[in-house]
């Protein structure tokens, strides 16, 4: 018997036919002997829906009252999937934010949960009952509704685990698991049976597909067993775990962001508060900024020294921040400002990388064999990323799949925690 | 500056435009210098569009659960109007049950008030807010939701107006007042400018179109002044009110329900609990008795004496009311059931009939005057209630009408709560 903390999302309980199947895949947990809390989004829809209302009557709606509307969508599918269970003959109890209660900060449409008292849960969960929670959804200290904002659920399923010291806690999605590559891009991309937190925050890219990336972090300080697997398919997902849990292959996956953008400014004078200088002015006009380089200039034609200053952003913010960067280049008094739009960033990731030296050349000569030019490198302890023109992005990323062989299975492991469906 | 509690419907709510029309008749009032609160149903076709999903996934569900999902309506609306008032400038903050807190019991489904806790919806109002307020629903002393079965925003509004001490409670519907009878069967039907908390109780069958009747026994138990009024057209509607403040007419108004059947038992032995014998059959099967009736019988020939007992029912029950009493009054040693359907009962209501002695005798001669033969008389001690055959209805509402000189305005009593809408 194990306690365990399943979220299902929008797109999953979509329907009325939708809610009864993710009941009978909850009652089969339930038949199994496990505990189980279930966290659910709204339907499919539904957000949207209501979002429409409220701009009807208020171009800028007051981010409190947005939290008393938006809630509702949860609030409307903890009740149906409590009774879908009911009907199948397992006992539910529905929980929204305030009832459990998920105590969060005041920061209405972004708000951060602060704790969670799980004694309700448990007496619910003792009493037989699996326990409906609803996503995304908190109460202030002063009683008022909050919302985590989008994608919060994966956030609050993440949170009950650890507040309730569950066993594992269950993403399920519209995909498998996660892969070691994009497998639109190279179609032997293999599912992985096991990723650290730590590679699955740096494959971002990938993972933000699949997974809220706080809820990740969330679950990576909090220990929580995360697994990441199918709503409407049989079979084990990915568990994201802590790193000595797991068998370590040299690199866990291959990452890539198409349609950035670099801008760099070539002969900055070397000053303290330069990087805020050129970046202040981008971060105010929220355009978020991904990878930022600074190399010393070779230059040494006058009194101080001299730097290059890169980084990118997304392709449809290009011209905006070429725009503010020339301005502040020019208020710098920096030589020049250069840029090219329609690049890709490229990243390996593996926690593995830290005990093997050469992975980095590895990776850049199987790149240069494809004659493929990298303009800009940049490393972490576990990741690698480069930026390649666009147009070489599947050539890169399968001749690096098949360099570090990613497509051949590592040892299996299996926590035992998925029961085999029913067939009949 | 007056506090006045205000109530829209289903209906008055059912689209955005609508709510934006409620914001500005709102706006006016605090325009005006008044103190709102404001109590809001599901948009119209939303409580509906609830019940159709939970019936997909369970043709009983659970009624814990059904309030959690039905609660949602009335949230939504909260909310949205909330911010439709932000948006015309009036500050406002939304509060579902819980948040108020209306504490009921836990009877799900038809749940009743315990207590209003007004502090933090008097903070809003201290505030300069307009109070939004959820009907509908309240919260039980354990933390569940609870709602107080349809219709029950008016007693939630009647209820928050006695917990306040408002100067009005303002019920808006899509009529413009309480009439002395149904305009559709007297064209100069006049509307009532003022009615007792009794009349209006007597006239239910008018009274239940316009007003629910637990709201307005609750009003006159706390003495809240209601007032019945129309949502898109503007005037002084109904105000409904305590005996001693009202200009009192002799007759009100006539109410009428049509389709009652009429049943008889002939030559019941006269012994206790034969009312009992005879109507707990029919209760038990949840057919809803009207006029109850008892005359004792002439019949003298037997060594006990005999009565006769009569009552009415809706006509839809009549066959299995009939049933049900021809077996117990077998039992009972009765000599006979017999009984009629498609009959009507007409009512003369006022409180101004304990002071004049001739009503019933005007009533029954203009009735005389017609040829209209009554087949049962029942009187309370402010109305008059008579059953004749339906085809009479129209004819006999219209003599009483006339008799009464209902069309004819009385003084006139303005309490000055209703400000005048802007022309322009």
């Amino acid at each position: 018997m194990a306690l365990i903390v399943q979220k299902y999302g929008g797109s999953s309980v979509g329907s009325v036919d939708k809610i009864k199947r993710i009941a009978e895949k909850v009652k089969r947990y339930r038949d199994n002997g496990d505990e189980v809390v279930v966290v659910v989004s709204a339907m499919g829809g539904e957000t949207d829906r209501l979002q429409g209302l409220a701009e009807e009557l208020d171009g800028r709606p007051v981010a409190r009252e947005m939290d008393v509307l938006l809630s509702t969508g949860e609030q409307v599918t903890i009740a149906l999937l409590a009774m879908a269970l009911r009907h199948l003959g397992a006992e539910a109890q529905s929980f929204t934010g305030w009832q459990v209660p998920i105590v969060s900060d005041d920061a209405h449409a972004k708000a951060r949960i602060q704790r969670i008292e799980p004694d309700n849960l448990r007496s619910a969960l003792d009493a037989g009952n699996v326990a409906v929670v609803a996503g995304f959804q908190g109460i202030t200290e002063s009683g008022e509704i909050s919302t985590l904002g989008r994608g919060g659920s994966d956030t609050t399923a993440v949170a009950l685990a650890a507040a309730l010291g569950a066993d594992e806690c269950q993403i399920y999605t519209d995909v498998d698991g996660v892969y070691t590559t994009d497998p639109r891009v190279v179609p032997n991309a293999r599912r992985l049976e096991q990723i650290t937190f730590e590679e699955m925050l740096e494959m971002a890219s990938l993972g933000s597909k699949v997974l809220q990336i706080r809820a990740v972090e969330f679950a990576g300080k909090y220990g929580v067993p995360l697994r990441v697997l199918s709503t409407f398919d049989d079979g084990p997902g990915t568990l994201i775990t802590l790193e000595d849990q797991v068998e370590e292959p040299i690199i866990s996956g291959i990452a890539f962001t198409k349609d950035e953008a670099q801008l760099t400014v070539l002969g900055v004078p070397d000053r303290p508060g330069i990087a805020y200088s050129l970046l202040g002015p981008i971060g105010e006009h929220n355009i978020e900024v991904d990878m930022i380089l600074q190399n010393v200039s070779g230059d040494s034609s006058s009194d101080y020294t001299l730097t290059d200053f890169t980084f990118t952003v997304h392709s449809r913010d290009f011209d905006a921040a070429k725009e503010l960067l020339e301005k502040s280049a020019k208020e710098l008094g920096a030589r020049e400002v250069s840029g090219q739009s329609g690049i890709t960033k490229v990243s390996l990731v593996g926690v593995g990388m830290r005990s093997h030296a050469n992975v980095a050349a590895r990776m850049f000569k199987a790149l240069s064999d494809e004659n493929i030019n990298i303009r800009m490198i940049s490393t972490t302890e576990i990741k690698i990323s480069i930026v390649i023109e666009t147009k070489y992005l599947e050539l890169a990323v399968r001749a690096l799949h098949d360099e570090f062989e990613l497509d051949e299975e590592p040892q299996r492991v299996d926590s035992g925690l998925t029961p085999t469906a029913d067939q009949d």
